[in-house]
């Protein structure tokens, strides 16, 4: 059974002022107590309520991260690092309270190798900051979680988005790190080799560790040259299986698909209400196609003909900018449409990943199993991952909606989970899943991230009440 | 400054006795002591002397795994995974004696999931069986580091090979894999969602982890459609500069390259010596590429004239198999014509790895430093990686040569790492490469590795003596 219990760190007051008063003296002003800037910095975008920190500390280079950090172990203090804010899971609250660490101003871009398509960042370079410093150099950052997060948030959290399918997620784009320890020491993880085999993969390991294990402070991350054309492609379909079965033949083939995303029916509806699209309301695939302008003709040429053997329905292809953003159009409208659709609520995200051959079946059932509980959830997917996001209205202040809501999640969870998926594709653990992990992964996975949080930060510092209730984080027992 | 001290297990000879007869008592004759297999066992191709376990249990199931480190965790003897002995870093040896578990005879495919692009596999299954196994699917394993070696073992020791620079590592290729952690218990590090963000990222943390944390007794892979079309070519160029830019060039603009293989003159003599090829004597490259039929012709017709630019000589190109591995001989003979070019001598593979953009500087430099120390030594690269090998001519027997090889490996270790490089690309730390880790990653990233082993390994039973020495395996300090 999935435990709700997590062991937090006791809270004492006068140790935390203690910290404030010592952070005050190294950085005067950027340690900022208001209650609207520590609101603002444990919000989360879900369900969970905000659990603000007791102060945050807007630093400047990783000594300053350092010093907090050793502040807050010698006071036993929790410390949450913040990049952006767009943390969907709970990630940024302060259940046991403490010190938020804003990165944001650590938005230095360090260098760019460009024979080497890698470059260094601070963590607090956000995404399209990134692509906007590398317009000049005919190279690209792919990673797009559609968020505007830094990269530091976009690493600790494992995300990804769109294009994963091509060019792969954080796990694949950091080829190094430095973080901060909870010792208060600067690792590094690996240098800017492309591939390596030496010692255990801690860029990995801190890539999703969501700031339970330390604090990113810089990475080094893989580019990939701008591709001489693009293309985009779009197609209806009669039903999400033939979509589904659609994406499956298309990466059997080996095509090279560089984005490959669904809408359901709804989401297509709620575009059409939002941006008078007049699409029709059916399953519809988006795809775009990178390569030689003689490459992504024959691509999406290529992948016409597999739709049409599955059913779909006024495929249409282009490579020009102009026209690939309006075929995109309801894509990138897609979120803003739910407001339109139910104008007035909130909306959670899931973020459920299956095989791919299981998602036609579990986009189906999900759907069903929403529609038994009154929920209307417009779905969208990066079918070529087999992940998808419902979008689940939210009621505030509606106790009863927002038990359908929670029980909706954990049936959701569970179905991913019986179908050899997981219960987060891109969004993290967080506070929202932890009751899923054990469920998903088994004690014994469970038990030896416990060991490395016991090993690593045996203060439970780090960012404490995330990912996994601490249980006992000694060493294995034999 | 590398330490070379390696904290070992005490040794009780009373209580390997013991487990031996445990053993004995499941297993059967199975449980193997004689000389030759415990020293074939034990065997490494490297310079370092072998060093036997004291038993070899074959055995046949994760529960027999189970068994075996349960008995050893019991009595603290020490447990070595053994899948087909092609390490090449001494990751085999048994420096404090103990149980070498042999898993080759745990050899099912257990389950294709072709419409996933995944499998699920036993340890023993090597890359060819399963490639065989695969040959009516349409889709194709793609590491290939050369030898025919166990996919357990190329986990273990994050492997990689030709194609890494299309296709990736080991570390991208295991989605999930199941491991006997040492308390005997089975953990299960992922499903087969093609990604995750649910927790720490055990997958990768064991993949690499050289057989230290737990043994691997079954692996989820990724598979690729096999490509409609391969062709392949070859150029020759005036210096390996020159073809080190055409491939950092051919990498900038997104050529998909398959494969992108150096040759330096004095290999490509040494394959014209034993197999009478009659190529010009310089540095060479050799390229494959996987698509289309028109893509493959369009890919390898770009290369062509990249390579023009960059001095390229004689470039021909094929996307006939037969004309494919006519072309492709000279690198599938570079390993037996180093016999060769120097008989009767051993050789030691190096495996240093640098951002791309030094490695032509690099191997300048370390041919030159070989030939000054009176070394002959052939260069063979995976170029596209920044990953090269250099055969170094072992005199077995000759304590001068002997000193003289093992003082340019750990230049030359060092002069990786001055370019922000690693010692090691695809072979692993093993015993060999101890010396290099502290240098390479610094006290802080080997302080996390230690605290890590010292949590999920407490008794230090699982392959001791291995990646870096254990110092205090404890929680890191503050």
């Amino acid at each position: 059974m999935p435990s709700d219990t997590v062991t937090l760190p006791p809270r004492d007051e006068a140790a935390v002022a203690g910290v404030i008063d010592t952070l005050r003296g190294q950085m005067g002003d950027r340690v900022q107590t208001g209650a609207a800037i520590r609101a603002q910095h444990g919000h989360t975008t879900t369900w969970l309520a905000t659990q603000a920190p007791d102060a945050v500390v807007f630093v400047r280079s990783t000594e300053e991260v350092q010093a907090v950090v050793r502040a807050c172990a010698a006071a036993r203090v929790p410390v949450i690092p913040y990049g952006t804010g767009t943390s969907l899971e709970g990630h940024l609250n302060a259940p046991a309270g403490g010190i938020s660490i804003d990165l944001s101003a650590m938005d230095q871009v360090l260098e760019v190798n460009a024979a080497d398509l890698d470059c260094r960042v601070q963590p607090g370079v956000t995404r399209t900051a990134l692509n906007t410093y590398l317009r000049d150099t005919g190279l690209f950052f792919p990673v797009d979680p559609g968020a505007d997060a830094s990269l530091g948030g976009m690493a600790a959290t494992r995300a990804s988005g769109t294009n994963a399918v091509r060019y792969g997620t954080m796990r694949d784009a950091v080829l190094g790190l430095k973080a901060v320890l909870p010792n208060g020491e600067v690792m590094t993880s690996a240098h800017r080799a492309r591939k390596t085999s030496a010692g255990y993969d801690l860029t990995r390991l801190m890539v999703g560790s969501e700031g339970t294990l330390g604090i990113i402070t810089e990475l080094t991350l893989r580019l990939h040259g701008i591709p001489d054309s693009i293309s985009a492609a779009t197609c209806a379909f009669p039903t999400v299986e033939d979509a589904c079965n659609t994406a499956i033949e298309a990466l059997q083939m080996g095509l090279p698909v560089a984005r490959m995303e669904l809408m359901d029916a709804l989401s297509v509806k709620a575009v059409n209400l939002h941006s008078k699209l007049g699409l029709p309301e059916t399953p519809m695939l988006l795809l775009e196609f990178h390569g030689s302008a003689a490459g992504v003709a024959e691509q999406a040429e290529s992948f016409g003909l597999i739709a049409e053997e599955h059913g779909g329905q006024g495929f249409r292809w282009t490579a020009n900018p102009q026209e690939r953003n309006k075929l995109w159009q309801a894509r990138h409208d897609a979120y803003w449409a739910f407001h339109t659709l139910m104008p007035g609520l909130k909306s959670v995200s899931t973020d459920v990943c299956v095989p791919i051959s299981s998602l036609a079946e579990c986009v189906a059932r999900a759907r069903e199993k929403a529609e038994g509980m009154d929920l209307t959830t417009p779905v969208l997917g990066h079918v070529g991952d087999g992940n998808f996001h419902m979008l689940v209205p939210l009621q505030e202040g509606d106790p009863d909606q927002m038990r359908r809501v929670k029980g909706f999640l954990g049936w959701l969870a569970e179905l991913a989970i019986s179908y050899q998926g997981t219960c987060t594709g891109e969004h993290g653990i967080g506070q929202g899943k932890m009751p899923y992990l054990v469920a998903e992964l088994g004690p014994e996975a469970v038990a030896v991230m416990r060991a490395i949080k016991g090993a690593v930060d045996p203060l439970n510092i780090m960012n404490p009440g995330k990912i996994f209730d601490l249980g006992n984080a000694g060493p294995l027992q034999t």
